[in-house]
Formats: structure tokens, C-alpha cells, sequence
């Protein structure tokens, strides 16, 4: 069955997503489509409150309802100890925190948090039974902002929480977690020796990852097994978190991934599945919990809100002499920001002697944050672009050209001293210097409004850790491979791509799928842009292991040693022997009818990291009496290492600039006095829809990586890290001001537009300095 | 997680069916089970007539019916050429014939032939769309029994049928689609040379092999792929014959098991999946069809109805001199009854010099028969071993003795001439004969009863072909294996003890799962007795493979070379060095933080057969008033190489056991004059119940085979085959009348013991002879 003439490879191409037709169909199956006999619905009830302590839970009238399945609470779950973690990959999660962000225990952190649960027969009388349950809270001040929650009077969110990274662990709880402190060389002399130095502070909001799917999760929890039909970016990850919460050997549990509608690093976290698997534990019966919209936004976890400060020196040449930046990145609830990955992602692309990054993780009554996308990354690159693009300007150089001095080359350190290997950052802005979206005479203005032009650039490290998958040559020489990864992006399209080049088979005769818990190899999350990169070589691994048991028939069936056997377009043939060969469809045919079958395993561990750098350019024009930015180009020049589907990649980086442009221009939380929220609606919750977004052109760079086939990277995460630098520049260009928060929404820009002076959110001094922890050598999350 | 310390071997344990919890509550998905969005409901037209030309169809009014997704007769399906065959395993199948089978075309040849079929939103809605479908019918003249069907004026069921194994292909149509001949020596110079030679003819009725769950299969046909649930023996012989029935390409289809409530052989043939894969191509929504119990007795395949003639001369001494035999094997409506595996169970216990098998495949108006437990061997049996007992008794030689003579033993050629590899009959034998259940005394008559013994021996070559599995080492240390074999029958559990026992951890730490045709390698269908011999093979190969991957990183861990690394319950360690160790847990942590997943395939193929004896012995009390023969004790002794799971032996055994009986004593096919079936329920279709069977005993031999692991034998197929035998020796020892026939109801064994004289059914002389066909060296059907 198997046509492999004139075969064209297919890496490269844009070949249609495998998984496509299932899903504009309506076929695919998510988180909400599973029916199981006897199936409850579960339904959380949350509290009304920012910040308090949880007196009483009376669920008795709720558990006498008709229909009701069960009830439960915090209590229902083992009291974890604190400083209980789980790994998974590189990280340590620390999962007593997470239990109580999960379901809360003696109190409630911000509004939204799960106090108890109901499974009932429908959705409805969940709901109702809900209304049911009494809980007495005591109201306790609250806080929302990072730099407010550092304040000695502050209200204190976790009486067991004490600042981590001081040396010695400090006795008085506080809202920082975390105090980090990194860098190299001595900056106050980099400062002296500057002919410039520029220092601006600068605040971010949170913003939800906006999948469009709210999660959904099912539980059903037998004597014998619990499985879950996860909504969640890695099986594994979750199955992990899922046993030590319940105090479950890893192997009771298996969980089964769904197609997941949108995740963006924010389904890494353990949220609905523990409330499914324990209301499936009392009632007896499977439980799918299904979130609203609402829920969603209150209590699932926004890329973070921070406030950063940024200091640079530099010589009249143009040479960065000095970098000094405070970091104070809200964590919500409970602790745990990307900070680490802000300061790598900030920070990389730049080399300076002089480098120092003081950090803070701040607990607040806001929901966890969770990751979104290059977690950390854009507001950081937000406050790190816009200081240097005034450096350049003010020294009078190019802007391109300031940032080729001081970019980072193969070989250079990063800010957690790790050497790049190969990287395409030089290519990459060279070829954004000499395009005409750079080049090109600025658009006209309309009546009223001004235009501009402004760049910005990202960095993405790139995720590694372990990958796995299965491979299978079928009778008919159709190719099947099983994945561990879950398929956010195109995954499974990519990976047909690779083993029908590997093979030099049609696309048309293989099939990818996702594997359980049960049916493949562990593999990380999805997530860290590391899928394509460490499946795809787990994926290459199998076919080339694969091919060489085939080649090693062949040579038996050509009664030739396999050194000598050539294998091309589905025919093995003996080397220099003519009419000597065995066709892939024989050797297939072969494999069930005696020869044995041809099954291998594919994993791939240990890889270096494949980093992935870029540049955007934005054409903006501003209305000055209303504020309001309209984008009227949009380039990306991004080193992708080699493009293996060329929708795919393009795809990934237009939706990250999407997301990118939404957390620039437009999307906030927005709490009331009392910490509620009062945006929790995407009618109120303001994402950019097509009607707000130009037509984002993508211009590829393929520097190969120095490690993995192809020289592929990650392209998933580093788009979204520019768009806020590069609007922010692009408005300066129009109007002559530079932005100072985000997003840059019409009220914003009026108000800064308008202002007498720049606010000052945050100064290096009030940051206090002498923590211990760096991050050198950390291994960057990535379940994002 | 993994608790390794004190660990018992769980090889030859009665462990618990680790399907089991799911299956006593309700949990397990079968064949019905499955739900999909937008289901509609199949259900089949049959023909009323045993034999008629259909002149029309007229779908049209059930087309319009509302709430009718589609409708198809068999011109919706490709017109395969005659010829058409698939291979799956050793086996060839006979597709053109089997296409028709499935669904008629031009004329119906069985009462229950598919006709036509709908699909519906509702089951009821579906038939009474079914009543709207107008067939014409020119009813013709039908045959159901096998002697007359050969009659040269029996009407001919397919005008392009001709006797195949006449050498020459003869150019009229016949209803003998089969005529097979081997054997060795001379017989009749063997009928000289004996003193004593015993010939008898006898007939048997067609049997249901009466499973729990009618058939159940669910497609889905999308644009791009094809998707079957399917209640199937064999997910890859399924896609096969699919694939080729529907003239898709192998990969188009994606096959997954459901647990199967019982196949006996039934379950591999197609039959259902491509009546709901059409109705779904049609009405472009998932279609799941269901049968009836009506449906499962009328249309799918019996047990066949035989007529066989067997003739045994033997010198005073006891030694058998030659063997004859004539057997008439009724097919159904399509050629392919188990006739060759027929002549393999019937004449390889018993050596002799000369030996003559004719052998006729017969067609008729009945059902298409299908493989039922150890295929084509319980009637042929029957007639043997009525014949030896005769001619024990008549020499006065002790009935074990007699059969200890002439048995076959390692070393010895069956009756296709390959040589048996380690078999241990003669300890079976032995074992039966120095038991109590045959050197006790009868037990007492009740009034108006007479007592008897009787003894009976089967045999069963065993399945080989291919198997696959995958196996992967949890990061807590538990194990995950995929297996390619539908479990019928306990294999999880019995590979779940295998595998605890080659890594030394508990069974609770084993997960095994049923794989697709897409996540798992090619692995031949679940019959045959091969599926704990080969699949276990390719198990046991597995857990070698991963322990040598983990061997190697322990040596790696503990600084010294693989080949000074010992393992044991959970631990390796370097010989001779102290305190040198490393545990399996730390590995499998290891192997998901960089060290690399642990993930091997295994594979058998090219396995030698393990062939199965065994002996039964029965007490029984006939009422000579009625006939009603009850059965008082009953002994099973097997040699079944090694004992893998004791509950799975015994139980697989009694099991086989208890449909002997129902095949001996109570089941039959009743139809009318119009060749309608009479009894198509389990009210009138009397299968035994628990009050009519006697606690079945079972004593173990184990003789381990000379191949695959452990000295396993497969032990499922070869109980079925002596009951009927057994019983009629019994019978006649204890009220002097052979049985010419089954079932040995109480009508019949009235019948037969009032009856002046035997009747003689088939002569040797009735048979022509002549054919070259022989089955040397032909692979017996291993999807049984």
C-alpha cells in the first residue's frame, strides 16, 4: 500500500495538520467530552473572599441532597507536610504549597480559591448543592500589589512562610518567598565607567493565557486503579503530582491525555484533577469537573504582575558597561513566579563585565499565577528593551546597531553564567537591519494620529529534559508511532513529517498518536518550546533504530553483510550488486509472518539546550487624543534552527505574537476594593480578536542547534517576549513617550502621554540587596 | 514505591485475575459499551430463506424515514474478484467467499444471511426502518445436511464452486469445496495383517459455542481514518481482513480491542465491523451494531455438524495396525470448515504404519461454521475414541493400556508426518491410570440407574506465529506492559506474573494493558492455545531486554562491567564487592532525570508448536427409562507444560471441559423443513448449566515444551476435545450401547439402545478417494 515514487521531503513543507480534520470536524475529543456510566459532575465552591481564615464548613444539607454524590473539603486529602516536594525533570514543585492552592485548608488567599466540592447526578444539582454548603470565614486584610505585599506592615499571607534565598532563613514569616540575587563583575564601577546611564522603572499586569478550553478533568477511582482523563500539557508531570497529593503509589494511577484546547504553560499546574480523583473516591462513580469561563479567570493561574527596575551604562561607542535590575514578580496566592526564567530571559541577550539582578517572588491575595509562555519573560524584556532602545537613541546610534555591539555570540555567557553554544542572535538582527520592514520609508499617517517604528528582541533558552516514544513498522510498511508528549501545537504532524523523511515514505503512511501513562515511556510536559526539539529526537532515535533492524534483514534476504546495504525510497538494495533488493513493503510483510516484528522504542534525555532568539519590528500609529495604538505592520525575524513544518512554525510565532500584542496593548485583571475581580468575562477580560491584530509576517533564520536532529529549535515561547518592547518603542518613535506600564491601552497611554512627570514605581534602593541564592546553573522550568 | 522484600514467586500461584474487580462490578468496556457523539444504531435485514436468488431491493422508504443516517445492501461494498484472499498468519483466507458472507449479493444461502442493514438514531427506530426494506426472493431448494449435500441432485449452493484437491480443478459446480487425502502406508495390507479391525460410522450436530456477549462492534469512518471498536479474537487479522473487504489501505485503519465476553474461536472471523463501517462511510456518523441473541444462534458460526466413518485394525498384542477414516465436514453456506485441524486432533494421539484420511469440506444451507475450541477436534475424537474403547474391550485389554501402547511420544510423527518435540502423553496416561478417579470402584446406582466409567484422550498442537509486546520501567519502579493479544482468558494476569517474577517485584507493581493496532506491534490473533505460550514469549523477552538495559546502568553506577552485575528482588549489586549496590527504584528514578527512558519491545515469531494431551475420565449414571445420562465424577489430566496462573489453568480447563459436555450430551441445531432454525434461544438451545455439571476435576502434568519460556503450554483448546468420547465409553460401560451420535441426549441414548440395529450413516466405500490434497506440513489455523 505503500507508494513511495517521486516522494518530495516533507520536512520543510507545510504540510496540513494530522490532526486537523478531527478537529474543525468536531471529532477530537477534550477534557469535557468523556461519558462514563454512572458519571457525577463536579462542581467547586470557591470563596467570596481576597484573604480569610476559614472558621467553619457545615456540607451536611448539601450532602443530604437528592442526586448528591459526595461532598468534600481540604480535609478529605492527606495534611501534606510542609516542604513535601515532587520532581519532575529538573524541578523541585513544592507540593504542600500547591496542595493548599489546590483546595484550601484553615484559609482562604484570594477569591476563587476552591473551599469545597460537590458530585452530583447533573451539573445543576451540583450547583445547587453548592448553595448548600455554610462556611464561616473571618474577613482579614488583604493585598494585591507586589511592591505594597513587601511592606513591613503588610498583611501576612502564610504564617509559615519565610524569605528563601537570605542564607540563613530568617524568623518572621513574609510575603517574599523568594530573594534571589545574581550576576558578575562589579556594576557601581561599570556605572563610572558609562558615559551613559539610563534607569526607569516599569509595571506589568496580570494576564491570562486565554486558551480557549476551560479545563476540564474526569476522575474515576476504582479499588484497584485511578485514571484520569487529564486536561494538562504532560501526563507524566501531572501523574506525579496526582500521586504524592493523594498519598497514592505513582502506579495506582494512569492518566490519559485529551486534546487540549489551549494551554500556553498555565495546564502544567495540578488544579481540577485532585478535586475529580477525591469526589470519585467517595461517591464511587467517575467524576468529570468541568471549569466556567469565570472560574477560569479567577482561579486558574495569569502569567504574573510585576514591577522591575533597570539601570544601564554605556560607553559613547556604544558598549554596555553596567547592567543593574530589581525584580519584583507577584506570585499571587502562593509562592512560585517565573522569576528565574525572567531574569534568563531578560538578561541573555546582552553581554555585559558588569551584571547584577536582584529578585524577589512576592506572595499576594491574587489567584497562583501560573506559567504563560516564556514564563517571566515579557515583562522584563518589556523594562530591558525600552531602556536600551533610549541609550541608543540618545548616543544616536542605529538602534539595530547598539544592540549588534552588545549582542551575545556563540560561546558568550548568559546571566546565569552558562555558555551559549550555537546561537543565530547576530543573524537574526542583520537580517532584520537590512529588511524593508526596517529599511522601508515609515507608513502615512491618518488625520489626528502619528506613526512610528520600533524594535524589540526576545530570548527563549529552551526546554531539554526526557522524551519518549514508541515506533512500530506495520505488514503494509505504514509507519506508527506512539508519543509520550502530549500534542499541543502540531506535534504529531512534525513528527509524521520526520519519520516520513527518516523512512522516505509518504506522509500518508504514518500515524502519530499520544500514548497514557501506561503505554509509553515517561516524557516531560509539553511545554518550554521542548517538544519539537526533544520528542522529535526521540522520534528520530526510533526510526533510525528502527531502520537499522530492517537494514539487517535486508542484508540477510540479499545474503550480503549490512555495512553494504543502501536503503532509499522504501527499497534496501545491495551496494554495488545489481537487481539485488528487498523492498520496506517485504521486509513489513515479512515481520508478521514469521520474521519478527519491528517494533522499537525512541527516548532522548541529556540534550543541550537549543536557545532561540529574536527580533520584531512594529509599525504603530497613535492617536494622541484618545491613546489608542493601532499596528500597522508587524515583522518577526527568529532563528528557528530548521523549520520542520512551515505552518506550524509560522503559526506558533503569530499566535505568540498575538499574545504578545494582548499583554502590550490590552489585557489586565482588575480587582475591586475588596480583591475581587471584576473582569471575569472575555466580554470584560479585553483580548485582542482578529479585528485588533495586523497580518504578522514571519521572516525564519535557520542557524542550526549545536545538539538534537536537523538543528531544530524550539519556536513556541520567544515570540511573545517582544511585542511589549517593541510597542513601547514604536509609540515613542510616534508621540516621544516612552511607556512606563503596561498595557499600553488607551487610558494608559493618555495618562502617561499627559503626565508632567514619569512615576517612579520602584527604585534600586528601595530593593534591599545582600541575598545569597543565584540562579546559576538552574535549570530553567519547563513545564511552561 | 516498588516493596520488593519477601517476595514469593508469583509463577504457579493462583493469583487473581487482575481484570477482574473491573469485570464483577460492571466496569469493564465491552463491545456495547462504547459511546460516541452523534451515534447512530445499526441493525441487519436477514433473509427468511435458507436458499434463494434476491431479484430486488428496495431501500427506498427506509432511506426516507426520518431519523435514518443510511442504508446499504452488499452493491455498496467493492466487488472483490474470485480469489481474493488475505493472509493472516500461516492462514489464507478465502475474502471473495467471506465478502459474501458478510452480506449477500446475489442470492442468500443461510436463514440470518445479511441482507441489507440501517442505521438510525435509535435501535427501534432502526428496525422499523428495517420493515420498510422490500426484498424479492425466488425461494430455491436448500440442503442442510452434509452426506446429502454431496449427492450428485442436491441442489448447488455456488455456481463458481469447484473441488479444490482433485489435482485437476473439475469444470461442474459442487458443493464439496474441499477433497482432502493423506496418510502412510498401506491400509489394507494393515487390515490383513490385523485380528481384530472395528468400523463404525457416527454423526455429530452443530454446536454454538454459546458466549456471554453477542457480538457488539462500533465504527467510525472519518475522511481520514477509519476507527473500529471492535469484539474481536484478533485486532491486526481484523484490520486485514477489513482492510481488504473495504478496499482501504491497512493503515487506514485503526483497530481497538474491547474486553470480549467470551469468542471461543467465533470472534475472528469478520463479520459485524464491516456493517458498521459501511453504515458509517454512508451516514458519515459513528455506528455501533449490537446483536441479538436471535442474531448470534441463527447467523453467526456454529461448531460444524459432521459425518465421519472410522475403521481400526489391531493385532491381539494391542498394537494398532491401521487406521481409516472417511470424515464429511458441514461448512455452513461458505466453504472452510475445520477439517484439516480435524484429521491433526483426531489422529496424532494414536501411532500407527498405515494410515488413510479422506476428508470432505462440505458446504450447505446452514450458517457459515467458525472455529470453535480446538476447531474440527471434539467430532472426529468422538468417533476415534469410540472405536479404540471397542476394540480394547474386545481384545480384554485394560482401555488405558491399550491407548499406552499406541501412543504417540516425543520423537513420533503425527499424521501430517512433522515430528512431535517434547509431549508427555504418556505421563498424562500414566498419571490417569494409577488415579483414583480410575482404580477406585464405581460409585452405587440409584434405582432404576446403571453406572459406567469411561475414558477419553485430545489432543492440541498449539498456536505459534507472531506476538508483540512493549514494556517500560516506571520512574517509581512499577512496570508497564502493552500487549498486542486481546486477553480472552486471564493473559494479563498470567503476563503480569511473569513479569513480576523475571524482575522479582510484586504483581501489584505490574500494569498490563491491551494495546491498538496503532500503539503496539503486530501480534497474531488470541487462539489457537498460543497466547501465554507466544505472547508470554515475547513478555518474557521483554522483561530480559530491560533488565539487560538496567544491568548496564547499574554497572555503570557501580563502576564495574555489566557482566559482574547479580539482580535480585529489586537490587543489583557487584559480585564480590561489599555494599555495593544500586536498586532498581533508583534506576527508574534516574532513568526520567536524565538517564533515559527504559523502554523495550518484545517479540516472538517462529516458535516450535507445544503440543497438549490429555486424558478424561467419567463416571456416569444413565436412566435406561429416559435415556438422561448424569455425570458423577469427572477427571481432567493435562499435561500443560509449566502452570503459569493455577485459577487460569483449572479454570480454562473446566471450562473446556463443560462445553465438551454441552457439545456431548446437550446441544444441537433443530431446523425446520424450510431449513429455519427452531432453536435460536437459550431458553430452546440447551446449553449445560451449572446443575447439570459436576465438579470437574483437574490434575496438572507438567512436561515443559521444548520452546519459549518456563516449559508453558497453551491449555485452553485441548479440554473440549474428549468429553464426547469419554462419555459414550462411560455410557457403554455402563449400558452396553455405543453412541453413534451426538448430542447424547436423552431422546438419542433412548433412541440408540432401543434400536435393533446401528445405523450406518457412511460407509468407507460411500467416499471416493483418488484426491492428491494433503495436509502435510500445513500450519493448523492458529485464529481458533
Amino acid at each position: 500500500m505503500v507508494d513511495t515514487a517521486n516522494r518530495a521531503p516533507a520536512i520543510g513543507t507545510a504540510y496540513p495538520k494530522i490532526d486537523g480534520i478531527d478537529k474543525v470536524t468536531g471529532r477530537a475529543r477534550f477534557g469535557a467530552d468523556i461519558h462514563l456510566p454512572g458519571m457525577l459532575h463536579g462542581k467547586i465552591l470557591r470563596s467570596p473572599h481576597a484573604h480569610a481564615r476559614v472558621l467553619s464548613i457545615d456540607t451536611s444539607a448539601a450532602e443530604a441532597l437528592d442526586g448528591v454524590g459526595a461532598v468534600l473539603t481540604g480535609a478529605d486529602f492527606p495534611l501534606l507536610p510542609a516542604g513535601t516536594a515532587v520532581r519532575i525533570g529538573a524541578m523541585s514543585l513544592d507540593l504542600y504549597r500547591i496542595s493548599r492552592a489546590v483546595i484550601a485548608r484553615d484559609k482562604v488567599h484570594f477569591e476563587g480559591h476552591p473551599v469545597a466540592a460537590v458530585a452530583a447526578t447533573s451539573p445543576h444539582l451540583a450547583a445547587q448543592a453548592l448553595d448548600l454548603i455554610k462556611v464561616e470565614y473571618e474577613v482579614l486584610p488583604h493585598v494585591l500589589d507586589e511592591v505594597e505585599s513587601m511592606a513591613p506592615d503588610a498583611p501576612v499571607l502564610h504564617d509559615d512562610l519565610f524569605t528563601a534565598g537570605l542564607g540563613e532563613t530568617p524568623n518572621t514569616p513574609s510575603n517574599v518567598a523568594l530573594h534571589l540575587e545574581m550576576g558578575r563583575g562589579d556594576v557601581d564601577q561599570g556605572f563610572t565607567d558609562a558615559d551613559i546611564v539610563i534607569e526607569h522603572s516599569f509595571t506589568t499586569e496580570a494576564v491570562h493565557q486565554g486558551y480557549i478550553e476551560p479545563e476540564a478533568e474526569t476522575a474515576w477511582w476504582r479499588p484497584d486503579r485511578l485514571t484520569v482523563w487529564a486536561d494538562t500539557q504532560g501526563i507524566f508531570g501531572l501523574r506525579a503530582q496526582l500521586s504524592a497529593f493523594l498519598g497514592v503509589p505513582l502506579s495506582f494511577l494512569k492518566v490519559i491525555p485529551m486534546e487540549v484546547g489551549g494551554g500556553f504553560g498555565a495546564k502544567s499546574a495540578l488544579r481540577l484533577s485532585p478535586i475529580s480523583s477525591g469526589l470519585s473516591r467517595k461517591s464511587g462513580r467517575p467524576v468529570r469537573t468541568v471549569l466556567s469561563r469565570d472560574e477560569v479567570l479567577r482561579a486558574t493561574g495569569p502569567g504574573v504582575k510585576t514591577t522591575t527596575a533597570v539601570k544601564v551604562g554605556a560607553r559613547k561607542d556604544g558598549a554596555i558597561t553596567a547592567i543593574d535590575a530589581r525584580m519584583v514578580y507577584n506570585a499571587g496566592a502562593f509562592p512560585g513566579s517565573p522569576l528565574a526564567g525572567g531574569t534568563l530571559v531578560g538578561f541573555s541577550p546582552y553581554q555585559t563585565p558588569n551584571l547584577r539582578i536582584i529578585g524577589y517572588d512576592v506572595v499576594t491575595n491574587r489567584p497562583k499565577g501560573a506559567s504563560y509562555r516564556a514564563p517571566g519573560g515579557p515583562p522584563i524584556t518589556f523594562a530591558v528593551e525600552s531602556v536600551m532602545d533610549e541609550i541608543a537613541e540618545k548616543l544616536g546610534m542605529d538602534r539595530i546597531a547598539f544592540r549588534q555591539k552588545n549582542a551575545s555570540k556563540t560561546g558568550d555567557r548568559g546571566p546565569n553564567d552558562l555558555t551559549f553554544n550555537r546561537i543565530g542572535f547576530e543573524i537574526v538582527l542583520e537580517s532584520a537591519r537590512a529588511h524593508s520592514a526596517w529599511t522601508s520609508d515609515l507608513p502615512a499617517a491618518k488625520a489626528g494620529g502619528k506613526v512610528g517604528r520600533g524594535l524589540g528582541v526576545g530570548y527563549w533558552r529552551g526546554g531539554t529534559n526526557t522524551s519518549s516514544c514508541s515506533l512500530t513498522v506495520q505488514a503494509d510498511g505504514s509507519i506508527s508511532v506512539v508519543i509520550g508528549s502530549v500534542d499541543l501545537s502540531g506535534a504529531r504532524t512534525a513528527f509524521a513529517q520526520i519519520t516520513s523523511d527518516e523512512f522516505e515514505i509518504p506522509t500518508s503512511n504514518v500515524f502519530v498518536e499520544m500514548g497514557d501513562t501506561d503505554t509509553v515511556g515517561y516524557t516531560d510536559g509539553s511545554g518550554g518550546s521542548r517538544v519539537t526539539y526533544v520528542t522529535g529526537a526521540a522520534v528520530h532515535n526510533a526510526c533510525r533504530s528502527a531502520l537499522e533492524v530492517l537494514r539487517v534483514r535486508a542484508a540477510a534476504s540479499l545474503d550480503v553483510t549490512p555495512d553494504v546495504v543502501d536503503y532509499a525510497q522504501g527499497v534496501f538494495s545491495a551496494r554495488d550488486i545489481q537487481d539485488r533488493q528487498v523492498s520496506l513493503l517485504e521486509l513489513a510483510q515479512a515481520s508478521v509472518r514469521g520474521a519478527g516484528v519491528i517494533s522499537v522504542t525512541g527516548t532522548a534525555s541529556g540534550m543541550e539546550p537549543a536557545p532561540a532568539f529574536t527580533a520584531h519590528v512594529a509599525d504603530v500609529e497613535v492617536d494622541e487624543d484618545t491613546g489608542k495604538v493601532q499596528i500597522l505592520n508587524y515583522t518577526v525575524f527568529e532563528d528557528v534552527g530548521r523549520v520542520i513544518n512551515r505552518t506550524g512554525v509560522e503559526g506558533q510565532i503569530q499566535g505568540g505574537v498575538a499574545q504578545g500584542i494582548g499583554w502590550a496593548l490590552h489585557e489586565e485583571y482588575v480587582f475591586d476594593k475588596d480583591g475581587r475581580m471584576t473582569n471575569p468575562s472575555f466580554l470584560d477580560y479585553r483580548m485582542p480578536t482578529a479585528l485588533d491584530l495586523p497580518r504578522i509576517k514571519v521572516e525564519t533564520v535557520e542557524v542550526p542547534a549545536s545538539d538534537g536532529p536537523y538543528g531544530v529549535r524550539g519556536v513556541g515561547e520567544v515570540p511573545i517576549v517582544p511585542p511589549p518592547g517593541t510597542l513601547a518603542n514604536a509609540i515613542y518613535d510616534a508621540i516621544g513617550v516612552r511607556m512606563d506600564r503596561l498595557p499600553m491601552s488607551p487610558q494608559n497611554v493618555f495618562t502617561v502621554s499627559h503626565a508632567s512627570e514619569r512615576t517612579r514605581w520602584l527604585s534600586m534602593d528601595d530593593a534591599q540587596t545582600g541575598g545569597s541564592t543565584t540562579v546559576a546553573g538552574v535549570d530553567i522550568p519547563n513545564d511552561e
